[in-house]
């Protein structure tokens, strides 16, 4: 047990990312943006999910002696959902072995894929001839003549005379479409970067790219500070309203979150904050209305309609986030109220407008977004999960985090995989479907979402998982998933409340598919293939998903594929592409907007859909 | 002797303006912004400055009596140059009495001319349907589904769902092109103004404009108090870069004076600034870069490159100017270091570029604009005529206020004429014309400029002018103007220094129009007309300009017309018309800077234009 952190560094992507000892190599690099394709889930029976080490040691697992020869191990070659990490290392990445690479879907790393990287940020080296009598144009058509027309704004355009005579008449111009961001001393070219943000309910993501190259410098994430005051977008929005500064205490507290975040990116990887010029933000309808400190009430009231639709935009000084002072903050088109810019970088990312046949995206956080591609067209519909995903809500619920039970299975007892190797402190998402599904093949949870109490357990059930159903104080039945090992610890349990919550949010987003579903006229069996998106998505197994009606039960596994964080990943193309910054607004303006609380039979589907299936 | 101050309203303009007891109605109407044409140049001989008082006394003149019959003088009819204002008085002014009305060119007032009134501030009251369920779309495209496409800024974009809501979906959008500043409850559009600024090296004029119908509304006039920090641009320049806050201080206090006329004028005509959109500065390239904060130093050195040369459009908070907070600031276009947007103001308002023949506009100030149109080419020229036209550097000058000699004539003895028909306190620009071209013609002065000793005089000189001849204490030979009538004033003089000044001045012009003429291969004779512009332009006798200098003596009197402060109707066109703003930026496009300095021959042909010309 320890809390070491180790360094993993991936090639040839370049991205590096820094994880707790025990963590296996498929998670690390979801955390570093590259999504390893494991059509088994990651239990090691697929063998798809092939990397090398390349430096760093590591012990070959069971499962790797079964898909490598002795010559292979020896010289590194090892499966990323069986290896974990107990030093820094550095990891080979086969293309072959990133999601996508079949299936023509860009995948999370920002340098794969086929798109072209051609940011709207761009530098240019100059050299002007010095100003003459012959010659005594002024400063900006003498820069114009070299880097064509340009707008800039006030505070640069005072500071330009004595740049350009300061630094001989030769410099570095930045910038962003046809505006000029800055003129810097010498050929800076070289250093060009910009920051993604996804912007969770619960999680912030951010990652710093290397704008020339297309390449991920280092990503970080952390809690979105604003869950102090709710842990729900409803709530948020009700605290926006509730006094005169609510709105700018809830702008504040993300804008600064953010600038920590990017100075710690800049310290990671020695880049100058003043060298990123621009940073775009993918996050829901409200969470992008909060940063921006954009009024927020008539987002909590029927009909939820937003302030803006069309992306924004904006000034790195006006949203004080602390880049290159003349620097850009874009903020992603929505779709709708509930449906906001990370339902529209997952389009985007996954280019699923483009898949043939019925796809299906369903990106599971505090809301659930569902997407449905079908013939060209495109239907978006939010649906308020709850944060039971996120480990909120639930009495020993956590974050992904160090300490967290991730994984669960039931056999004579209880099996758990815990984040770091350690103490169980309590249970993440995926520890929670995981720990959902079983209780039910096991029958010690009812259809009916029951937890029996001790006494009327089916005679199948093992005496240790028996014991393990107790009876509190309040004559509420609990299941202890871990008891402590020191005197002052607590057990992780999971109550009947918890398994009304876990309901909800399955219910929501089962009732959600099914209308998005009705909507274009798609059974559940026509589906071609399902994308599960979210930090969270990357690590449920599919059958217990299935198994709690998070995906439709329809599908057959292989056409179920983990697309990893495509909310930053459209945050990074936009950053990268101008052309799919575009084609962004345009998604966002062409796809149906299924407002679920306008569907007559939602509340009747919702109701039925909290019922865990029978098998 | 008074110093009241009276209104003068005129018809059907609209105009008004307060001006002290004795000014005339034709220098009153200049103030307003009317330039009433006076071919004799204002000595009621011509007949052409007919005006109708319709409310107010005034008794006629001898020259009324000349042009008037009985009948005529009871019901009000006047000549502008011959009726003083003792009262508040409503004038009618004929338009075909308007300079420009037989020339097709548009003359000062806002209204008058061929042109169309067709802002880039709009104003449109919309009513929308409120947000339903069947039709959520943001509130952004709410509203651009009735007044088009726009983009905002973010600090509006806040506000703008509370105020949709709270103006219960209907208010009046302020636009300016595709820009929406602004969003009002209830209908607004009658309330929409603008503020047109020329921004001179010594005096600052700002016009109230109702952008709704085109009219003047109020006009105001003050010292630049930039005069503090140096009274010529050079010294300004040199200023500007003495210290790190020195920039700084010269645009502060430009602004802080601007800020002040703004608000008086409101007050005066009781406009709420908060329906000022939009404001236009016309100054020469130095003001208008001092006014910005943009960086002078390289406008000291040669080549005199300035920063920028197309207009500037600015944001009025960023610009710190006390108009509605989401407003714009329009800065003009320049052509040159040292030929700015004045000049561009001044072809723009006399459409100099469409005029027939070789038609040369001078512009009499501290900086002496010279343009010359000819065969659909525009040449143009900036020499530094010192302050000595503005009353500065003159050991008795003083700016065209009240006590100040504005006109004088010798004969037995010297007749002067003092602005507001006080004791004599200094003497102005006009008056120093006409006393320097007076003491020419009577030989007091030699054509080299010699103040001749009181014992030098040539015979024919009367004896009271004689007297006035005297040598003071340094041994200095002066001419006394006025004595004090008080024990403690003292008197008003004319020293052999100020006739210096003079020649400085006067020889840069002259020397600036030779060259400019020269270049476009235009002899003097060949000139069709001249305009003479600037506030000063206004008053100066033909003749005695001739015989100093400043026009060339070739052009006939009938063709030397005068256009008034054509730097502030430049200005007040470009916040009227899309059309003349786009119009103005082609104009500094095209327009030849004749660089002076780079003449090799300007040093000589200043030399000789030193001399005054013998007769």
């Amino acid at each position: 047990m320890s809390d070491t952190q180790y360094r993993v560094t991936f090639q040839p992507q370049g991205t590096a990312v820094s994880v707790l000892a025990g963590t296996t190599i498929l998670e690390a690099a979801a955390g570093a943006g590259l999504v390893i394709d494991t059509p088994c889930g990651g239990v090691g029976t697929c063998g798809k999910c092939k990397i090398r080490i390349a430096r760093g040691e590591t012990d070959p697992s069971e499962a790797d002696h079964q898909f490598f020869s002795v010559e292979e191990l020896r010289d590194g070659w090892r499966l990323a959902c069986q290896t974990t990490v107990h030093c820094d290392i550095v990891v080979q990445v086969l293309a072959t072995s990133l999601f996508g690479a079949d299936h023509q879907i860009v995948n999370q790393s920002a340098v794969s894929g086929s798109r072209e990287v051609l940011p709207s940020i761009r530098k240019l080296y100059v050299e002007l001839a010095s100003p003459s009598l012959e010659d005594d144009v002024s400063d900006m058509v003498r820069l114009e003549r070299e880097i064509g027309p340009f707008e800039t704004d006030l505070s640069l355009l005072r500071r330009l005379p004595k740049r350009l005579r300061g630094f001989g008449f030769k410099g570095t111009a930045v910038l962003a479409d046809h505006r000029l961001l800055d003129f810097e001393d010498g050929d800076t070219t070289g250093r060009c970067y910009g920051v993604a943000f996804d912007l969770g309910t619960t999680t912030m993501v951010a990652s710093l790219l290397d704008l020339c190259s297309g390449q991920q410098m280092a990503v970080a994430s952390e809690l979105n500070p604003q869950v102090v005051f709710g842990d729900d977008v409803l709530a948020r929005i009700k605290h926006s309203s509730s006094c005169s500064h609510c709105l700018d205490e809830l702008r504040a507290v993300v804008v600064e979150e953010s600038s920590k975040m990017i100075r710690n990116l800049c310290e990671e990887v020695g880049v100058d904050s003043e060298h990123i010029y621009e940073v775009a933000y993918a996050g829901n309808t409200t969470m992008q209305h909060l940063l921006c400190g954009l009024d927020s009430s008539q987002l909590g009231e029927m009909p939820f309609a937003p302030a803006y639709s069309r992306g924004l935009l904006l000034s790195s000084r006006e949203m004080e986030i602390p880049i290159n002072p003349h620097g850009l903050v874009y903020v992603f088109p929505v779709i709708g109220g509930f449906v906001g810019g990370d339902t529209v970088a997952g389009i985007l990312a996954t280019e699923l407008d483009s898949t043939d046949g019925p796809v299906l995206m369903i990106d599971i956080g505090t809301n659930g977004e569902i997407v449905l591609s079908y013939n060209g067209e495109l239907w978006a519909a939010s649906t308020a999960a709850g944060p039971a995903f996120e480990g909120a809500r639930i009495s020993c619920g956590t974050r992904a985090s160090r300490g967290a039970i991730e994984k669960v299975a039931l056999d004579e007892d209880v099996q758990i995989g815990v984040i770091g190797n350690v103490q169980p402190m309590g249970i993440c998402g995926s520890g929670l479907v995981d720990l959902t599904a079983e209780l039910l093949r096991r029958r010690i949870v009812s259809p009916e979402g029951r937890l029996l109490h001790n006494t009327d357990l089916p005679a199948d059930v093992p005496q240790a998982l028996a014991d393990r159903v107790v009876t509190d104080d309040n004559e509420q039945t609990l299941f202890v998933v871990a008891q402590p090992e020191a005197a002052l610890q607590r057990p992780v349990v999971l109550t009947q409340r918890d398994i009304r919550e876990m309901q909800l949010g399955c219910g929501a987003i089962k009732a959600g598919i099914a209308i998005v579903l009705r909507n274009a006229g798609v059974r559940a069996s026509d589906l071609a293939a399902v994308f599960i998106a979210g930090g969270f998505g990357s690590f449920i197994r599919r059958s217990n998903a299935q198994r709690i009606g998070l995906i439709p039960s329809e599908v057959d596994h292989q056409n179920i594929h983990y697309v990893g964080n495509v909310s930053l990943s459209g945050a990074q193309w936009a950053l990268l592409s101008v052309e799919a910054r575009e084609r962004g607004e345009q998604l966002a303006r062409r796809t149906h907007h299924v407002e679920l609380s306008m569907s007559g039979d939602f509340q009747s589907e919702f109701a039925e859909a909290m019922m865990f299936a029978d098998e």
